[in-house]
This record gives C-alpha cells, sequence and structure tokens, in this order.
C-alpha cells in the first residue's frame, strides 16, 4: 500500500544533518547559517522542508532567526532556561513559593561544589563585591552587588546547568516578587543579618568547608526566603 | 522624524494579549486558539504579525501548532524543560558530569521536601515499587521501577519545578549514558546495595527525618554516579 511522504520526516533529516554539524564542530556558536534557498539545493530538498527545520531548530533554541540578517547558530546560552520557566509560571503549574525553595535548592548544591572548586581568583572578585557592599549606601547598587555574589558563587561551581537554572530563577523572582530584593536589602535591621550571612558564606568558601558552606548558604535563604514569603502574602 | 512602525511590536502586543487571556485563566490549557484569520480580524491587525506573535509562543513553549488541526494551548508542561537542556548538551556548553551532578542537587532537595510533605498513599506506592523489585528477575522491569522510586519522590516534594528538573534530567541521563542505569542495576553485587540504599530512603521518608532521607539519598546518588562516571570513561 502507498503511504504519503511526509514533509515532516524530510525536515527531520534536515534537522539531523544540523544537529550532527553542531556536534561534530563543523558549525559553531554564532555561526551564520546559508540562506534558506542555498540550503534547500545543497541538502536537495525543498525549501518548505528546510523552513520546517529552521523553526523546529529555534523552538529548540538552537538557533535564532534575526530579521534581515537570516539564521545564526545562538551564541549565548545563559537564558536559554528562562523562557520554559516563564511559560511554566504563566500557565500556572509552579508558584513562587516552588522557585524559592528552587533556588534554595540550587544555591546550596552550587556552594557545595564551589566550596570545592574555587580558585584565588574568585575568592577575591567575592571579597572585593563585600567590601563594596559594606560600604554603599545606594539601593540599586546593594541589588545590584547581592546578585553578583550569588552569581559568583554559582559561576565557581564550575556547573554550567546550576548557573542557567539560578540565572532563570533570580530573573524570575525580580519579576515575580517586585523590589522585594531591595526590600530586604534596604532595611536596617537587615542590613547586618545579611552582612554577616554573606560573610560566614564566603568564609566558609576560603576554607573550602563544604558543610560550613552549606549551611551557612542555607541559613542564608532560610531567613530570605521567609522575608519574601511575607512580601508575597501581602 | 518619522521612526518605521515595526511589524513585531504589533506582534508583541498580539503576544502580550494572549499571555494575559491565559494568566487571568480565559485561555487554559488544551484550549485551541481561533484560526489565524479569525485573531487577525478579532484583533485588527495583519495575519503576518499574528504568525509572528503563534510563532513566538511556540518558542516560548506556550504554544504547540499540530499540522492541519491548528494551534492549542499545550497541555503538558512535564517535558518542557527538555529542548532546552538537549541544546546545552549538543553546543557542548555542559557535560555528562554535570548532569549527574544537577541531578544529585535536585534529588537531595526533592528528597529533603517530600520527607516534610510525603502522605500515606505515596508512602504505600513506593513500598510497593521496592516490593516489586524485590522478586523481580527483568532487567528492563528493575530499571521501570527505579525510574519510578526517584519519579515518585520527586512527586512527593510538591514542587513542579523539581520534577520538571529531574525529567529532563533523567530522559539526558538515559539518552547519553546508553543503558547504564540498567547495567549498573543487573549486577549481581550492586543488586544488594542498591537495594538497602533505596530502602533506607524510604524508611527516612516514613520516619519524616529530612537530615537522614537527604543523607540517605547523597550516599546512594554518590555510588550510583561514580559507578556512572566509570562507564563515560570506558
Amino acid at each position: 500500500m502507498f503511504t504519503p511522504i511526509k514533509q515532516t520526516s524530510i525536515s527531520k533529516k534536515v534537522i539531523a544533518q544540523i544537529k550532527e554539524m553542531v556536534s561534530e564542530g563543523s558549525l559553531q556558536k554564532g555561526d551564520k547559517l546559508p540562506s534558506e534557498r542555498k540550503m534547500a539545493e545543497k541538502l536537495q530538498v525543498s525549501r518548505t522542508s528546510v523552513r520546517e527545520a529552521l523553526k523546529e531548530l529555534e523552538i529548540m533554541g538552537l538557533i535564532e532567526s534575526r530579521q534581515g540578517e537570516g539564521n545564526f547558530i545562538k551564541s549565548n546560552f545563559e537564558d536559554i532556561l528562562l523562557d520554559p520557566f516563564s511559560t511554566i509560571f504563566l500557565i500556572k503549574e509552579s508558584n513562587a513559593q516552588e522557585i524559592l525553595e528552587l533556588r534554595h535548592v540550587i544555591e546550596k548544591g552550587s556552594v557545595a561544589l564551589a566550596a570545592e572548586r574555587i580558585v584565588d581568583e574568585e575568592l577575591e572578585e567575592i571579597e572585593k563585591i563585600l567590601d563594596t557592599a559594606k560600604t554603599s549606601n545606594s539601593e540599586d547598587e546593594l541589588v545590584k552587588l547581592d546578585v553578583m555574589f550569588h552569581y559568583k558563587i554559582a559561576q565557581s561551581s564550575k556547573n554550567f546547568l546550576l548557573q542557567s537554572i539560578l540565572n532563570a530563577v533570580s530573573s524570575l523572582i525580580e519579576a515575580s516578587i517586585k523590589d522585594t530584593r531591595k526590600n530586604i536589602l534596604i532595611k536596617e535591621k537587615h542590613k547586618e543579618i545579611i552582612k554577616q550571612q554573606h560573610n560566614n558564606i564566603y568564609e566558609a568558601l576560603k576554607n573550602k568547608d563544604i558543610k560550613a558552606a552549606e549551611k551557612a548558604m542555607s541559613d542564608h535563604l532560610e531567613f530570605v526566603n521567609n522575608e519574601m514569603k511575607k512580601s508575597i502574602k501581602n
């Protein structure tokens, strides 16, 4: 019996070929892909198949099409998880409480790995961030330094997946719990507590003490999350 | 001065309107969207703008277009993180070692929350899984039961984000470290060890002992990850 030859099975082959080229390195981050017409010619398939393949690769987050410029292998994957997390939120499969829990889990895991892997240069950068925060009176600067402090620790874990999740989580917290980071950081009674907590984390990292680092991060986030939960309710 | 009115700014407004409808609940999971033509009419914009908006929403993972059927609000978000994680892997921003670390972090976090939140019915299901595994001689069944055991614990955490990450991570491990779960589970000398470790996790959950649950899960995954790392190298 005849079975119709599906357009999609051809576009799947186009996808497989592009993925293979990325995997073996002949297509790299930021590379421009040939035009749809050229790809159709070279692969001897219809332009529709190429277009379908490109659309699917864009949905996968592997390529980006820039208006008037063409299609490129993406060059930056730091934000790749933000869209799916935002979607989960929008559709209400998850809520602010869960995102705070996820952050706790990820940061506790990151700081443990960081305690093993952090190098002197990274420790110095963290020290510098904390020093600047001690003397800063600008609310916006304090928020920025706080973000940097947590980001630097995730980076020191040398695990890109943990970093990417933390990036997405932080953006979501900023978006869904408006100004909370700021509100927590600037309260006078909080300032001292947080300074001390940050310092405990830094000391544990410096001593490469995994257990102490986990505990210090946990104490810190328990405090911060509790404050944040108050503002979710209000 | 005249500035050109961009097509994209109109499609952004279409996107915002659809997102708003999802957020307020007038569009729900699985709902079919009106046809492109109808949407263009109702919103009084061009069909191109509607098409652009739909494409972007598809990339966000909020809608899916089914060939010949139209566009739908997605109904299942369990696998939403698999594509972005696969892409990170394909482009080699991450590796098998990192994914094993991420799993460890997520499962340790999940089991801690599960120890607080698990209900009797879930405990019974986990017990049943472990009982079936004790008497099973089928390799494939053992693999399936092992997946179910870990999945059930993540579910008991009542945190959809942790579950989604674990889903994606597990699929990636299956795909990138071929047959490893099976190879580890069927070795006679491993069978007893793993049975004991699974039991320790179950007992800790039953006792709602957070620390013990974390430790039992950590011990288990340290063992399993070490075995897996051997097969990455070979």
